[in-house]
């Protein structure tokens, strides 16, 4: 029995007395306490696949700000890893992939029938996680979307219009279809280990939803949502598809259970679309944490208005910025968490 | 007299035969006609500042690829430049100032006074051009928007986030406002500048618009938008704000006589909000051209479809990738002006 299981409660739709707060991305990168942790390892994907550390870091931002839910420390790009496409994080400058997916056959040679053994190290992560965390708070398990991970596959690298991968799916439609699809199937068992080893819930990281037409996204990106939602049927499910304010309409008819919102997104037409059929997560702006401490009370005071007392995880509407200071992320989560409705 | 002001009468709402045509940043980057050229000097900035060769690449996209308007040639940097803050353009990086704005005295030494004349080989390129194009399609005038200019300004480069001028308006809001006044007044200056020369329609460039909210957008950057539109009455003015998806709305109350959209946002909702009040421009995805020409043929016509018949000027959603074929692009822009209504 969780002993604050606020998160969930708004997720499914049922009453909270006080809206819910996580910070997403949150372990990590503006916390002390991180980078000491991180200094112990060679990289950033050592510590990932380090159970005790990834634990360690994982609790640190529910133990030092407070945060309503825990989420594993990990990372989206593990899944290519577990296919058989190695990637590097190469610092201060992100993910590079030596070899990326061009024919056919580099899509025949995935695999897909491996994942809770070639990503064992996140399932041990969440058992020691969940024991350490010893229901404190939900832990939230995640996964990169299946469009975000082809774009990564076939780009090789971060990019700003991925327009590698989005010239795969108007040449190449069909090798496409098959990509995504074994994306697909690989994500749902990997995020079903999560659920078995803990996980009280899961979010997709739709990072770069944005870059795509609505009718792009509809045919190529969407079905592969619908189809994760519909399989995780233990635990409720968060759909974050950066900038695809464009999907707000589609995602109505997915079975997910919570829609996340970026800081463009306007909070009261989506409340307007989704009445009670979805949960909204969301939605500050990343660069308000700048601010100083009565802004950011101003701020986040308005956006819990604006979202209303039910059906609302708040949270950044994207990942915090690494030079945010610690005492401006607590002033955001003690002014959701102190807010008399 | 224009013998082809197809794009004019469009922007005005006047009745046209078939739907005008013009490609995003056309000149330069895909045609081997420009890289010749381009190699005539030793970087970017320096055909930028050689009207001789401005005029030529100004012309290249009408003679080869056939559109119905010319934009000159140039950069959005150029104002920062004429106020006092250099800038290089780093071949495939972008651009980067050594200095960057950090202090209302950086601010206060910047010069808004001189515009005409530290802009001249822009107004020269203008007068080359226009008698070269000898009245067969009207020319494009342009600007960064106060906002993007901002960013550049006190980022120093391009950004994924730009944090550092978004950081910049939340804790110096006063600060701020003095700035974007100031590059509102050159930008307004440097536009009739371009009109006297010769421009006869200018188009507002506001890149990085859909990295802000709304609260951010409609605070500080949408002024400064209806100021510059409201100061240009002698020609149309069009507002192409990338991803501000949600700032269409606000949109409507300026004097901007078209609107841009990207390729994520909705031709029909947009035109419903619109009406009869605005011509919209835009969207096909830059990536679609990457497709086969039939593919290039259907989504073309879908497009004009949507679009309809009047107050329309094709285009895509931002600017043209370099490694596209001129074929392609030409097979868009002949779907469009051979479409029967």
């Amino acid at each position: 029995m969780l002993k604050n299981d606020l998160v969930l409660r708004a997720a499914k739709g049922e009453f909270v007395e006080r809206t819910p707060v996580w910070v997403m991305r949150q372990a990590g990168r503006i916390l002390p306490e991180y980078r000491a942790v991180r200094a112990q390892v060679k990289d950033f994907k050592a510590l990932v696949k380090h159970p005790e550390l990834v634990c360690e870091v994982t609790l640190q931002p529910v133990d030092i700000l407070g945060v309503d839910a825990a989420i594993i420390f990990s990372d989206i790009l593990v899944i290519p890893e577990a296919m058989g496409l190695n990637y590097e994080m190469v610092e201060a400058k992100g993910p590079l992939f030596p070899n990326t997916i061009k024919t056919e056959q580099d899509i025949d040679a995935l695999r897909i029938d491996n994942m809770e053994e070639a990503l064992d190290y996140v399932v041990q992560s969440i058992h020691l996680t969940k024991r350490a965390l010893n229901d404190r708070v939900p832990l939230i398990g995640f996964a990169g979307a299946p469009w975000t991970i082809f774009a990564y596959m076939i780009e090789g690298k971060g990019s700003k219009t991925f327009s590698e991968p989005k010239k795969f799916l108007y040449t190449q439609p069909e090798w496409s279809q098959k990509l995504l699809q074994k994306i697909t199937i690989a994500t749902i068992s990997y995020l079903k280990a999560q659920i078995k080893a803990g996980a009280d819930m899961v979010q997709v990281f739709d990072s770069w939803a944005g870059i795509l037409s609505y009718d792009l996204y509809k045919k190529f990106a969407l079905p592969c949502i619908q189809q994760i939602c519909d399989a995780i049927t233990e635990v409720p499910v968060i759909v974050f598809a950066k900038d695809a304010h464009f999907m707000l309409g589609d995602f109505k008819n997915t079975s997910a259970d919570v829609i996340g919102l970026d800081w463009t997104m306007d909070i009261q037409a989506a409340r307007n679309l989704y009445g009670e059929t979805k949960t909204l997560q969301g939605n500050a702006d990343p660069c308000m944490l700048y601010a100083d401490l009565p802004t950011i009370r101003k701020e986040t005071t308005k956006m819990l208005q604006a979202f209303g007392s039910q059906r609302h995880i708040a949270n950044l509407g994207h990942g915090v910025y690494p030079d945010i200071s610690a005492d401006h992320v607590k002033c955001l989560i003690e002014t959701v968490q102190t807010y008399k409705w």
